[in-house]
C-alpha cells in the first residue's frame, strides 16, 4: 500500500524512552512524516501524551492515522498546538460493537452469564429465577449518544421490536421515526422509563463520570446497564453501589476505568456480564479498521489530506 | 380462572407410584377429565409415557395442556389411542427462545463464552485470537425447521443482515423474499454454505439425530452449530469429533440429550457456550405460556375443545 510512496519504519521499541531518543536527529524514527496508531503500542511506549506528541512534532510528523473509533490515548489539544491532524476509524466498528452491545443486552435481561457459570459449576439452573429474566421484546431502550454505533444497536434492538429512545447534545437529524429524542430538559423523564440504558459516548473531559450517581438513581428500578464505550463514562463506585442495592437489576460491561484491570467486586455480582473490551474484536472488523486507517494515511501521503479528521480538529 | 368451572386438584405427588395410585377410583385423581402438565412434573412422577397415559385415560381424562411448545415428554401415540387430546404452546415461546439462539449464535461467533471465562480468570484477552472471531453481518444462518421460532429468529438475524436460508420437509408460505428455501434435495447445497446452522426441529422419532456425522461434514469448515430445540435431535458424539478436529468452528448449546446433565467433554473445549435450557426462563414467557396452556384447558372444559392441539392428533 505504501511501496514506492514513503519509506515504512516499523515501530519496535520496547520502552519510552527508547522511542522517544529514536525520534531525535539520527534515530530510526528522524524524518516521520505520518503514523498509523494502534492501541497496542501503549504497551512498550504508553498512550501518546504530550510529551510523545511534542517529540512526533519536532521530528516532522504531520499525521496521526489512528486505528480505532475512540482516540482518548491521543493527546488531541496536544496535537492541535502542534498543527497534527489525528484521523480515527468510525463506521468501521460501528457493526461489531453494536453486537456486543446487543450479546451484553441479552446476557444481562436474561441472566445468561450466571446461567453458564452455574451449568459449567453442574447446578444446572437451580439457582436462577426466570421471575429475574426478561424478553427484550416490548421494553425500552435508551441510548446515550446516538452515534454510528448507537444507531446500528437502535436498529439491531428495533427488530424485536425494543422502544428506542436517545439522548445527544442535538438531535440526531435522519434517525427513523421511531426513535424518539430525549433533550437535556427531558433526560430524567427518558431514564425513568428507561429499561436498559447503553452508554455510547466517546470519553472527553466532559464525559468523564457522566453516568454518576444522578443518573443511575433516576433510571427505573431493576434497570441495566450496558457500557461499550469507556468505563470511565461511568462512575464505578456509584454503578457498584446500585447493584448491590438492588437499584441495577443487572450490568453488561465490554470497557472498564483501568483496563486490563476488572474491579474485582464486580466479580461477585451474580448478574454482572463481564467482557475484556470485545467490542471491534472480529477479523472482518480489524480489517475494516486496518484498511481505513492506512488508506487515510496514505490519503494524506499521495493529497495532502485524509479522511476521519477528528471532530476537535475539523 | 377456574373457579365455578371445575373442581381444581393440585398434583402433589411425591412419586409415580404415588401419582398412579391416586388416579384409581377413591383417589384424590379420581375423576379428572383434564390436566395442566409443565415439565417439572417429571421431576417427580416421571414423563408422561404410556403408562401414566393409560392410567390417566382410565381415570377419564381427555385433555392434556402442556405448558411448552415441545412436548417429547408425552407419548401422543399412546394418547390418540385413547382419545386424549394434546394441546402445547406454540408462539409463547417464540421470541424468548429465539433471542437464546441469537445470543448463542453472537457468543460462538465472537468467542465470547470464553473471553468472559479468561476475564473472570484474570486473563483479560491475551489467550484470544481476533482472526477466531467473525462478524455476523453477511455471513449465512441456516435454519433447520423454519416453525415460529425459526422464522423469529430470521427477523432478527436479518436485522444485521445475514443471509437467511432453511431447509424444511416442504416451503413454508408467506415468507419473506429474503428467507430462501432449500428442498431435501438441496440440503448439501445449503450446508456448504452455512457459516451457523440454528436448529429449530420437534424431537420425534425421525429427527433423532437428524443432525448426524453426514449433515455436519457437510457444513462449511468453522462452521458454528446452535441447538435450542432438542439435545437429541443432534448426533451428540460427532459435534464432539467434529470439535475435536475442528471441522466445527464453535457450538452454542441450550438444550443436551441427557438434561440436567452435560457431557462434560462440552467443557474441554474453549469454543463452546453452554447455558442450562434458558430458552424460555422469562417471566414474560413463562406468564405466555401459562395462560396459553391454561385458555386452552378452560377452552376444553366451556367449550368441548382447545386451540393449540398438537399436529399428531388434528
Amino acid at each position: 500500500m505504501f511501496h514506492g510512496l514513503a519509506d515504512v519504519v516499523v515501530m519496535d521499541s520496547p520502552s519510552r524512552a527508547h522511542f522517544l531518543e529514536n525520534l531525535k536527529p539520527g534515530g530510526k524514527y528522524a524524518g516521520i512524516v505520518g503514523t498509523y496508531r494502534h492501541n497496542v503500542s501503549a504497551d512498550h511506549i504508553g498512550i501518546f501524551d504530550k510529551e510523545i506528541v511534542d517529540a512526533l512534532a519536532a521530528a516532522g510528523l504531520k499525521w496521526i492515522a489512528h486505528n480505532g473509533a475512540g482516540y482518548d490515548q491521543i493527546d488531541v489539544a496536544a496535537c492541535k498546538e502542534k498543527g497534527i491532524i489525528v484521523s480515527n476509524t468510525p463506521g468501521a466498528v460501528d457493526d461489531a460493537t453494536a453486537t456486543t452491545a446487543l450479546y451484553l443486552m441479552i446476557s444481562a435481561l436474561r441472566q445468561y452469564s450466571k446461567a453458564e457459570r452455574d451449568a459449567r459449576a453442574g447446578l444446572w439452573k437451580s439457582q436462577l429465577e426466570s421471575g429475574n429474566a426478561h424478553d427484550l421484546t416490548g421494553r425500552t431502550l435508551a441510548i446515550l449518544g446516538l452515534g454510528g454505533i448507537g444507531m446500528r444497536l437502535a436498529e439491531l434492538a428495533h427488530a424485536f421490536p425494543m422502544r428506542i429512545v436517545y439522548h445527544n447534545r442535538g438531535k440526531v437529524e435522519d434517525t427513523p421515526e421511531w426513535c424518539e429524542y430525549f433533550p437535556a430538559e427531558k433526560l430524567d423523564e427518558m431514564l425513568a422509563q428507561t429499561d436498559v440504558l447503553s452508554v455510547h459516548v466517546p470519553l472527553r473531559k466532559d464525559t468523564e463520570g457522566l453516568v454518576g450517581e444522578s443518573m443511575i438513581r433516576k433510571l427505573k428500578k431493576g434497570a441495566v446497564i450496558v457500557n461499550t464505550a469507556r468505563g470511565k463514562v461511568i462512575d464505578e463506585e456509584a454503578m457498584i453501589r446500585a447493584l448491590e442495592d438492588g437499584h441495577l437489576g443487572a450490568i453488561g460491561l465490554d470497557v472498564y476505568p483501568d483496563e486490563p484491570k476488572i474491579n474485582p467486586r464486580f466479580f461477585d455480582f451474580p448478574n454482572a456480564t463481564l467482557l475484556p473490551h470485545m467490542g471491534t474484536e472480529t477479523c472482518d472488523s480489524q480489517k475494516k479498521m486496518e484498511i481505513r486507517a492506512l488508506t487515510n494515511l496514505s490519503d494524506f501521503l499521495t493529497k495532502g489530506k485524509g479522511n476521519d479528521i477528528v471532530p476537535e480538529l475539523v
